[in-house]
């Protein structure tokens, strides 16, 4: 008789239908009286807001990304409500993603592209190279994993120095600076914070070799969109491949769209389709710890931003 | 004081003759009094079949590539003697290469590398997809080895029935037909032999979805070339990526280089810097088998042409 009553903030879809209707709640259309909030794709920060702040009996809001940035002002409302995000959920295709770029940089897929007559063979075998993921969220530690099938050495920098898993060392933010010289491949996986911001600016470049590739899947707020134009114009560093940038999107016309050495993708890592299965099974997971009095996947840490 | 009598034919280079110092051999200038020859790269059939037809003291030919078929002559000329190739150590390098290939074109990157403007978000992740490697040699065991890493389901085919390591099912050559339509990748891994050449005709290309790719790590020679220009042209796959092609290299104005859904690298899966370290490593391994009697890593089977 108690069943958990659910409002839909943004367009339901057929699996999270499924997985709503598998957890046997009730879809409240009077979304004030809901307990839970169930943010899916669509679904509009205002709309939340406007929920979260008149609702009494709101105890949990679930959110649609890993990111939460587009939905501080609700947060902000309602500091007292349990948040989860799907922080983790969709680490998977955003490290494959991630994968796809460093080996179109070091296989110099773009040069192919464009070819239009034999060559002689070139580029770089990831085999053997030395990794530094910036990030410890569920998406940097499945870009641990993947690259680890790969035979590489992998630095994770991290706020904190416990152990990411997988990793074959891990170095707090501090010591950024002296891993980036040591570094081939700098993969971008952490959220955008204060403290995140333009993290990777002219400093940071100029520590990274001229061989070396850089590969944002995270934010384009991390870079100094700047400097990084700057950078690769001067042949200071091999290549960047960029799925997120600042501004975003690319505008028209950006030097970066021209640049031979950067490979822009349309924020393209997880695609709605791909990402629709992923979210219906975590919402399914918390459904089901939520009506068991477990720890919810995926908790929102509103002081540290994700 | 019976220190190996060791002919070099082609090219030495730093890591192999640290390789065979470290074996403590005897490189013969009088190819003829050797009673093994390791050819390296550069080295030339018609020079082997000179030394191993006329050489009564040889008993070993370490060759320097996993294919064969360059140097059947000599093969042909001395079937008494040990043949080894390089079958196998280079697996790494060219199964990565497959992946790249593989992600790129499931990643749209082609349609990326040369947009200058945002777009919407599209591309399919290799996470779930169904794979189907043909060949079961060295290369093709790191590409299911690989791909397993992305949670794909992996099919191999191959001459016997006898299961491929790592495998989730494997099928002999004959069922190949009856795998095709359940088939979201096609990675062609396996010698080009008589009974392999253009495997992969336009009764194979019609049996594959029009969602499929295909991806050639191998030999040109593996596939109709004509057939799979005519068939991506009429948009039957969603694509191609060769590494190797047929006529190789693949002519200027050939209608693959401007085929929108073609990607083409020079036979660059496994580049000269990628494999010297690794064909140092097999001559050092098969040089302290050979001293200690033990079975040779990468024995040609000279009937079966690999």
């Amino acid at each position: 008789m108690n069943r958990l009553q659910v409002a839909i903030v943004g367009t339901p879809y057929p699996q999270l239908t499924a997985a709503l209707a598998a957890a046997e709640v009730d879809i409240v259309e009077d979304h004030l009286s809901a307990e839970a909030a169930i943010v899916t794709f669509g679904g509009t920060s205002a709309e939340l807001t406007e929920l979260a702040t008149n609702s009494s009996t709101l105890r949990w809001v679930q959110l649609p990304s890993a990111g939460i940035e587009a939905f501080n002002d609700a947060l902000k409302a309602r500091p007292d409500l349990q948040w989860t995000s799907a922080k983790g959920a969709y680490g998977e295709p955003v490290a494959e993603h991630a994968l796809a770029l460093t080996l179109a940089l070091l296989r110099e897929l773009p040069k192919r592209v464009v070819a239009r007559s034999w060559a002689p063979a070139s580029g770089t075998s990831l085999h053997g190279l030395r990794i530094t993921v910036v990030g410890s969220g569920g998406v940097a530690l499945e870009i641990v994993r993947l690259m680890k099938c790969f035979r590489t050495d992998v630095t994770v920098v991290r706020r904190t120095e416990a152990d990411a898993a997988g990793a074959d060392r891990t170095i707090s933010t501090a010591q950024l600076h002296e891993a980036l010289p040591k570094t081939d491949v700098l993969v971008l996986a952490a959220a955008l914070t204060p403290a995140t911001r333009n993290m990777i600016s002219a400093t940071e470049l100029a520590l990274l070799g001229e061989h070396a590739i850089i590969v944002n899947i995270a934010r384009g707020g991390l870079i100094d969109t700047t400097a990084l134009t700057e950078h690769l114009a001067a042949n200071k560093i091999a290549g960047a491949a960029l799925d997120v940038t600042e501004p975003e999107p690319l505008p028209d016309g950006h030097p970066l769209w021209t640049e031979p050495r950067a490979l822009i993708t349309p924020h393209a890592a997880d695609t709605l389709e791909m990402i629709q299965p992923l979210f219906a099974a975590r919402v399914a997971e918390n459904l089901s710890r939520f009506g068991s009095g477990l720890a919810l996947t995926g908790q929102v840490d509103a002081a540290a931003g994700y």
